[in-house]
């Protein structure tokens, strides 16, 4: 670079006080408001928190090789990142934020390192799991709007781990997808298909993100769940999944493997943050004109769920109501551009 | 994990209002007190920064995506978290938190990327870079304490660049150190050598910190210096260097290669943020009393710096009383324990 193109303000003789400022000062070139309050906001906080904890050259160097660690075991399949987000709390919060729900509207949760791009799509009724092992599950949905409509022709992927709790990436040999599919909703909103029975599993520990959760004398475990991402136009994209827990040992007795399912022991402790009230459902059994109709023996395993989903219209209104909100209390004047803040310093 | 040993207080139903607290609350099993404190902010920090940009989960993805990469391009010769540190501030704000100098003592700074523990020990007026284009310069240095007295045996780490402005560890035959050496202080404090004119230079820009300083507008380009690291048991470890410049021309024109050190055009705008005018030294020449010491001709050019070192203990004093009053502003009892801050419960 050419020294007489340098246009930063003057700044030598930085200390604990004035080193923030000059960071954001010269850090102010940037032509990208919205990157440039992201950056602010980050230098605060990122120096703030050496402030307050008074943060050692060996805590630095220790955490620096830490971040090094995390993204050093990332793969095409392992996204380390992700699951560092993921279990301190950043990727519900985001997901949180942006995108938030109306009431009575099915909640979102974190996506996870798992979805993949090449599940293929499903005709109704197909089975998406190929695991002998699992215990065979209907699944019978509809998909409304907030106004209680079905909606037809949304796109909807599906996943969930194999009976040990392993996602198919996770194998070294994997040549295919198995264990996720896609559907799309009928002219009635339903969307139906055949599974397995989800169990609990531990997130990826053998990695850096695995060695924190052990200091922190925290379990690395996510309860029983199935994946659901519902995509169509004008509707708000929704990441969520449903939950499931065994609690009426008598009914569902022929679905539970002997010990991991019975009244799910991760339900409160979520390695991830991910578990809804809202969100979570029992096993329930086909009655005969459900086994008739979908063609599964009278008392097999049934999972029914009615999800709703929002507009963007009225997502991106709530996110916007939100972010008025939360800026007041900052005490800044913001303005809200292509649906997120950046400082209105007319 | 045996489910039964799952101790944490139950948690589900995040929101963006609860959600800070339930992690700081899972994480609270961690027996480390400083951990988890260092924790507590930093989930703070995390989840406040996310709550204030109202962070997409775009942006969230972009900014993981960012830290793997830099994570990925470390290798055993090049940290890119370092320079990521360096380039946002951090780096210097943690050295003046770890090491704070009082006044009459040399102040300390960020210590780059580019040490190696492989220097040599040279004798005494050895030559410690081996770049047949390098300007010449003699460097004749003492060694104090704060009562002026001169401290025998430090070892001091040198490190500066070649004449094009590469650190040896930049190129891919490096077969073993140069521009490097390790001294020592004789009984007078003194240590001497000759080295070459520190050139301005640019951090390496080619990867993911290169594009977030060139998204910033800012240039990748560090002042002309030379690195200076002292040790010694009893002593506070010392990071610091010596930053040239080049106002009077008259007096070191044989010195000057044609451009790039004409009053260095990045002593205001350090990259890294390094520059104190405390370090800010003028090239001299030798006079004849020096020449003929030294033995070099008359002329010849001539850095020369008095170093102050600190004792470990003045420092620690220094840093716990400053701990306190940091602390204080945020409303937290705490204690100091092995020098650093963690709450106070009782």
């Amino acid at each position: 670079m050419d020294p007489s193109q340098v246009k930063i303000p003057p700044m030598k003789d930085q200390t604990v006080d004035n080193i923030t400022d000059n960071v954001i000062t010269i850090n102010s070139l940037c032509e990208d408001e919205r990157m440039k309050y992201i950056l602010e906001r980050l230098v605060t906080h990122l120096h703030d928190f050496a402030r307050e904890t008074r943060l050692s050259g060996d805590e630095w160097m220790t955490g620096l090789r830490f971040l090094t660690e995390v993204g050093q075991i990332c793969t095409d399949v392992r996204q380390e990142y992700i699951l560092l987000s993921d279990v301190l709390g950043l990727s519900i919060l985001v997901d949180s934020i942006d995108h938030p729900k109306p009431k009575g509207s099915t909640e979102g949760t974190v996506l996870g390192p798992f979805h993949t791009h090449d599940a293929e799509e499903m005709p109704p009724g197909d089975s998406m799991s190929h695991d002998p092992k699992g215990e065979p599950l209907l699944v019978v949905c509809t998909l409304k709007d907030m106004a209680g409509r079905p909606i037809e022709g949304v796109k909807i992927d599906i996943w969930e781990t194999d009976s040990t709790g392993h996602y198919d990436v996770q194998y070294a040999g994997r040549e295919g997808p198995d264990g996720r599919c896609i559907m799309r909703s009928d002219g009635s909103g339903v969307f139906w298909f055949k599974a397995i029975t989800p169990v609990p599993y531990p997130i990826p520990h053998d990695g850096p993100v695995g060695r924190l959760l052990k200091k922190l004398h925290r379990h690395p475990y996510r309860p029983s769940h199935m994946h659901f991402m519902f995509e169509k136009e004008g509707y708000d994209h929704l990441i969520t999944y449903v939950f499931f827990f065994f609690l009426d040992i008598g009914d569902v007795a022929n679905l539970r493997s002997a010990l991991y399912l019975r009244n799910d022991p991760y339900e409160t402790s979520d390695a991830v943050f991910g578990v809804k009230d809202s969100l979570t459902v029992d096993i329930g059994k086909a009655d005969a004109e459900i086994a008739k109709k979908y063609n599964v023996p009278e008392g097999h395993a049934l999972l029914t769920y009615d999800f709703v989903l929002v507009s963007d219209e009225e997502t991106s209104q709530l996110r916007a109501h939100n972010s008025k909100i939360a800026l007041d209390k900052l005490g800044r004047k913001v303005k809200i551009v292509n649906g997120l803040p950046i400082p209105d310093l007319d």
